[in-house]
């Protein structure tokens, strides 16, 4: 058997109830730094820190996994570093799960410092302007250096998902590199400790190619399988089929992730189509510009409509922001420039997505997700936007 | 009796016990908010916000007295908004004590944009440029609105300390103004709950003028009494002068407060003066600009020395951070730019502050106060100076 295979004492998903008349389950993964309820939220710690957040804050939401960025780390500190400090868990301050991107969104998101080959990607790097050569070999072994429980395969997506000749080639590709990746995972002891790989379907915005990219990436029994190459930002329509195309030939005994997505709504779509996991900026990068999301609806916190108002962001909320100050002190510190306030409404808007998680795996249980989820995508729809929302 | 009388069951002081051989005390301050341990150091949360950090990690930093600032909230929000918000308690999310500065500091700190004359003070806002008018009525007033549980008269600090005529001029002034503060304190209802008004000593680098501003502001029944016009950057020779010519003739029974002072080093003569209460930007302003406290002298987070090292900043402390994280890492989110190394390495060194101060106040208790004072002392004179310090 494979050291990748998905069945082993360290990783487990177990699927624990199912929705009777869509895809959506709910379940727990276990990694060798806990268990993890699925629909689960993983906030984006770039640089080995989800800003402004402290690991104790990022508890308190409720948070299970915490994502960091393979490239982002191989440039500074690297993980040479990270290695001999005793892996990221240890340098960051975190003992819970922790997964690394592979890199493979930075060369896409990046295209304009990028060549990608055959044998890998050279980028030119953000910190000082050298190349920077990654291969699927070479992303392996930085992640093994990193330790983080998850680690994802090296992934090309197409820089044009619509074009077609290009996305398949970049798909072929994908696949090509998935089996250097799982070569090398499997040559490799892990440095810190049990490590799981996932492997990334592509496949653009063609439903063909979708499938097919599934079909080959499932060749390999990996712990996990993620769907790649939609991202923030993206059109509902283009998430929503490149997720229907991929959950029903996934296997139902594996955890799977639908990478960089999202906001709410996306959420809903995805979970009844059967995702169990998320990653996505959005809670802190909208935190840091004065965006807060609230079960009415996204607003922005600086709005002069709530210069002389204490109601807290968000009354249904239990976040620690919310049960201290009202709209008006955050909008203070917003026109102030104070730090505290991204570190503020990215700690709500965290707790906010990790409450909404925990909402879904519930309905899921109660046989009532449906409801849940007409109910809230109705909400967003016919209610009238709050003063100040984006 | 006048209602600013300092005994009342709002405000009280008591003195538990002092130091044979200097006059260094430890006692407690009770306030509407609870009762702080002296001494006692306040951080300052100019606009409502001690600079990045929750009011839930300030209380575990052993905070008690938080610092507003007059003008600044003045400008922004407004004492208006705050008041009719239920004031600035519950503005800024904080339930213990606060005390709030009369503005006069920022008169003479933006000296290139006042003009001050008997009547009181005209700034140029920093906010928008428009002429703010504080008077000692005003300046009342605006702490009425605010409802700190301690706040200041307004004084005039001369803007050359060691030109005499001048600081005369001002000094004398400051006890003018200080009159008409506290008529106008008594003639105004607290508008949130009962408050304390605090007098200022000026004078200067001249002792006989400091003696005799302690006569003047003395002549009012205070709760208790400021040593101002000392500031941060001072020598700590004159810092030494102002607190010895002040001190001795102050009433034992008040608690005294030397204002924007200051380093752990000016801390130990202050108190050793009998000196109860500090406040000082340094632990937040240091940690933003990545410089910390430690038990052997003062560290630069960012120097390369720490690139590999995964010891805590400070191996004596047992704050949040130092549970936490190495040197590594938090050089690490310094050389990012990532916002939570300004948190971190603020809170970091408000613990040490607060930690520090209870040092002192057991040893006061333990009459060992000397002893300790010789040994901090000695050990920052005689180490090395750290990589890194400053």
């Amino acid at each position: 058997m494979p050291r990748t295979n998905a069945l082993s004492t360290d990783f487990r998903f177990e699927v624990h109830a199912r929705c009777d008349d869509t895809r959506a389950r709910t379940g727990t993964f276990h990694t060798p730094h806990g268990a993890v309820p699925t629909p689960a939220f993983m906030p984006v710690g770039t640089k080995a820190t989800v800003k402004g957040l402290t690991p104790r804050q990022l508890r308190d939401t409720g948070t299970g996994f915490v994502l960091g960025n393979t490239y982002h780390l191989h440039l500074r500190p690297g993980e040479e570093a990270i290695r001999e400090l005793g892996g990221l868990h240890r340098f960051m301050g975190w003992d819970g799960p922790i997964l690394t991107d592979s890199g493979g969104f930075q060369v896409f998101s990046l295209a304009h410092l990028t060549r990608v080959r055959e044998e890998g990607a050279e980028l030119r790097s953000v910190v000082d302007g050298t190349v920077v050569r990654l291969t699927p070999e070479t992303v392996v072994d930085i992640q093994r250096d990193l330790g983080a429980d998850v680690i994802m395969a090296f992934d090309h997506c197409a820089s044009d998902p619509l074009d077609r000749e290009q996305v398949e080639r970049a798909t072929d590709r994908t696949h090509r590199w998935l089996e250097r990746c799982v070569r090398r995972f499997d040559e490799r002891d892990p440095v810190h400790g049990p490590q799981a790989l996932f492997g990334i379907v592509q496949g653009g915005a063609f439903e063909d190619l979708r499938k097919r990219s599934v079909e080959a990436v499932c060749a390999h029994d990996l712990v996990g399988y993620a769907i790649g190459g939609v991202s923030v930002g993206e059109h509902e329509e283009a998430i929503e089929m490149a997720v229907e195309a991929a959950t029903p030939l996934l296997p139902e005994d594996r955890p799977r992730y639908l990478m960089g997505v999202g906001t709410p709504r996306d959420f809903f779509r995805a979970v009844r189509a059967g995702v169990d996991m998320f990653d996505c900026v959005t809670p802190t990068r909208h935190g840091r510009n004065h965006q807060v999301y609230t079960s009415k609806g996204r607003m922005n916190v600086r709005n002069a409509a709530w210069a002389r108002d204490d109601r807290p962001l968000d009354e249904d909320c239990s976040c620690e922001v919310c049960a201290t100050f009202g709209r008006a002190y955050l909008r203070h510190l917003c026109h102030s420039g104070e730090i505290l306030a991204g570190v503020l409404l990215s700690l709500h808007n965290v707790h906010f997505f990790q409450h909404l998680m925990q909402r879904m795996r519930d309905a899921i249980r109660a046989g009532t997700f449906n409801a849940l989820a007409s109910d809230y995508l109705e909400r967003l729809q016919t209610k009238a936007p709050m003063d100040g929302s984006v």
